[in-house]
Formats: C-alpha cells, sequence, structure tokens
C-alpha cells in the first residue's frame, strides 16, 4: 500500500487580489503562511511517515512544502522541485484581474476557459513583460522552454509522465510521499489517478490549507482519498 | 572555473548555551536566522549564480540554505541533503555543557577533543536517550548506522567520498554551488580542496553568518578563498 499526501499550497498575494497567477512566481499571503502550517500540524496529528516530497518549482509551494516539513519536525526528508507539478500556465491572462477579464472577454468566455477542459487560454504575446522574464528564467534555470498557454489537458499531457517516470517509482521506494502543489497540477494528478472524465474533473474543487490522503495499492490503484482532519 | 558558496549555518539554540551539538537536529535562534538571511542578501549582491545547493540533514543547515535561497530570490535551486555533510560527531560529549565537560575531564583533555586532528571524543554510550533517538531516526529514514564519534580526520573521511562521488560532477553541471554546512564539516572540504596539513587545519576558524566563495580551475584547484562582502 502507498500513500500520497496531496497538498495545495496556501492563499498567493495574487489569489488575494484576484489575479490569474499560472508560471508567475507569486509569494505566499500570510495567511497562506498560516495554512502551510495548519498542514504541517495534520501531518504529525496523523504520524504520517512522508519519507520524500515533490514540489513545483514556483515559491508559493515550495514554502508550502517547507514549512509543512518543518512543522512535522521532517526537515530531513529529501525534496525534489518539477516544473512538471507547476500550475496550469494561463497565458495572455495571467497577471490580469479576474473581473478585467471578464468585463474583456465576456463572462461567458472567461468561464469556458476556466471550466473547459481542453480549452487554451489566449497564447501569452511575446512582447509582454512577464512572457521574457519567464523565457530567460526557465531556459537557463529549468532547462525547458516555457509554454505559451495550457487547457487543463496541457496540464494532464505533462503531468502523465512525470507520474510514471518519477512518482511511481518513488512510491515504490518511499511508500509515503508528499506533493505540495497547485489546484490545476494536482487536479490533473488525481484526474489520471482516479480515472475521473473530462467534464467531472472540472467540477472537483481542492481547497488550500486542507491536505488531502490518498491511499493506493499495490497495483497503483486509488483505494481512498478524504481530507486530513 | 567553479565556483563553490560555502556557508556555515547562523547560530543555534545550542550554540547559544554553549552546549556541544554534533547530530543532535537544534533549531536556529533568531541571530542564526537573521545571519542566514544576511548570507542570502550577499548572495544576492555579489549576483552569484546558483544552480544548485547542499546541505546537510540537520535542519540548522537546512534552514539556512532555504533562508538564504529564499533571500536570494533563488527558491527554485534543486537541493541536496546528505548526511555526508552533517557536523563531526561529538560522542558522548554531545549535550554537555562545554564548561562541565571541562570541570569533569580536565580542560586540556577537552581542547584535545576539539583541537586534534584524529583523537576520537568518548564514544556516546548506548544507553544514552539522544543516541537511541539518533540510531532510530538515522536507520528508518537516513539509511546508514551513526557513528558513536568522530574526529576531525573521521569527518574528512566521509566528506572525500561525497566529494568526488556527488559535488565534483555536481559542478561540472552546474558550475556554481552552494554549500550551506557546519564548522568541521566545511574545514574537511576546505582542509581536502586546499590540501591544508593536519595542524594548520585545526586553527582554520569559519564564521557563522560569514559566507565564502571558493574558486577553482578546470582541474577542480583551487584558485581563491574569500569571504563575501
Amino acid at each position: 500500500m502507498y500513500q500520497l499526501v496531496l497538498v495545495r499550497h496556501g492563499q498567493s498575494v495574487w489569489n488575494k487580489l484576484n489575479l490569474f497567477t499560472g508560471w508567475v512566481d507569486v509569494d505566499l499571503s500570510e495567511q497562506g503562511v498560516t495554512e502551510a502550517r495548519q498542514t504541517g500540524e495534520l501531518i504529525a496529528k496523523n504520524n504520517l511517515d512522508i519519507k520524500f516530497a515533490y514540489t513545483s518549482v514556483l515559491k508559493r509551494a515550495i514554502k508550502t512544502c517547507q514549512i509543512a516539513l518543518e512543522v512535522s519536525d521532517r526537515l530531513w526528508v529529501p525534496m525534489q522541485k518539477c516544473w512538471q507539478l507547476n500550475e496550469r500556465h494561463y497565458g495572455d491572462l495571467q497577471g490580469k484581474n479576474k473581473q478585467e477579464t471578464m468585463d474583456q472577454y465576456g463572462e461567458e468566455q472567461v468561464k469556458i476557459w476556466r471550466r473547459s477542459y481542453s480549452t487554451l487560454p489566449p497564447a501569452i504575446d511575446e512582447k509582454n513583460s512577464l512572457r521574457e522574464q519567464e523565457v530567460l528564467h526557465y531556459k537557463n534555470n529549468i532547462g525547458i522552454m516555457p509554454p505559451k498557454c495550457e487547457s487543463l489537458k496541457s496540464t494532464v499531457d505533462r503531468i502523465i509522465p512525470f507520474y510514471t517516470s518519477s512518482l511511481v517509482p518513488a512510491l515504490e521506494q518511499h511508500k509515503t510521499i508528499l506533493i505540495a502543489a497547485h489546484g490545476n497540477s494536482l487536479r490533473a494528478l488525481i484526474k489520471h489517478l482516479k480515472n475521473i472524465s473530462d467534464d467531472d474533473i472540472m467540477e472537483f474543487e481542492i481547497p488550500t490549507g486542507s491536505p488531502m490522503l490518498m491511499t493506493l495499492d499495490k497495483n497503483f490503484k486509488v483505494v481512498n482519498l478524504d481530507y486530513l482532519k
């Protein structure tokens, strides 16, 4: 039997301002730090014997992971930062206020971008100053060319190879693993593992600060998924 | 050319109380956190393009590493926690007050244990409650049997294989690497790299909160070692 502790990062500064964030590297808010601490307390209370941790290359997830490990007195746990666990890339919506975007494109269109499984948001403009930083950072430091936009389907498409080549062998070796990531990368992983339909996954909400425990059998079939209490 | 940024962890709670710490997993003091932040500021000020970080499996070094990376806005840097970078194991002196130890064993003997290159301190008592925790943790979580005591020579003996099999290939790949570790594990590494004699290394002091920059040529010969300013 294997265990995955799935944690969505706590509130970020941009969540608070109601901006599309995606791959922009925004910090946790004070409330986000408190939520990460709560996660650590729940890990300790449930005696979860975490032996390995994965997180994205975005600081709001990395800090959530670090804080949760520190509070549960497991800072020694090896932690790997993987771009494959990054949030869905919101293309040209990144950095924009959700209300403004609705005023510009219409509520219906924005709902489609947020809630359709495979519809891509508008690609990020190459002249956007956020794009320039992003390309430089990901090419020089992470070793990939960042996408220009992603649907949830594109996010699933990058999570599956990560699951097969990294997560499965890590589960076999370490049994209990923490993943501190983002709403849509966790949704993508859960869709794949629980074989949830394209429609149903869009309704699947993952709250911040409420870690989930997923139990898998020896064939990596999900036998339980519940919030930690 | 390669660069190693060497950081001794900031003040720990036990440094403050003047206790022998060794492998006991003691947290940073408030001053220690401030020192780690200063390290991050110096990394940013000197534009050090750190692409990989090593630290020990002890929280005072791990937190120093995390804080320095966060303050220099490089939390994305991959960070590996290696027991080989742990502090020298102080055997039965661990947890004891330095003054008490001197009263018990005599100032001269304590000076020998602290300042002789190859003299081992007394082995930790198997009935010591600290030992029980240590053995359980290192066997179950880190996958090694912890030593019962170490001289600086024993510390050098575990650093050299780490240097050859991990650090050299990491330098070849990443060029600039941060190592956040401990007074004696850093001393052991510097002794090996700079080929310092057994006597001279005992006089080599590494202050907390003052990161050093070591520059190596393509044959891994040290060409410069200086404090960051």
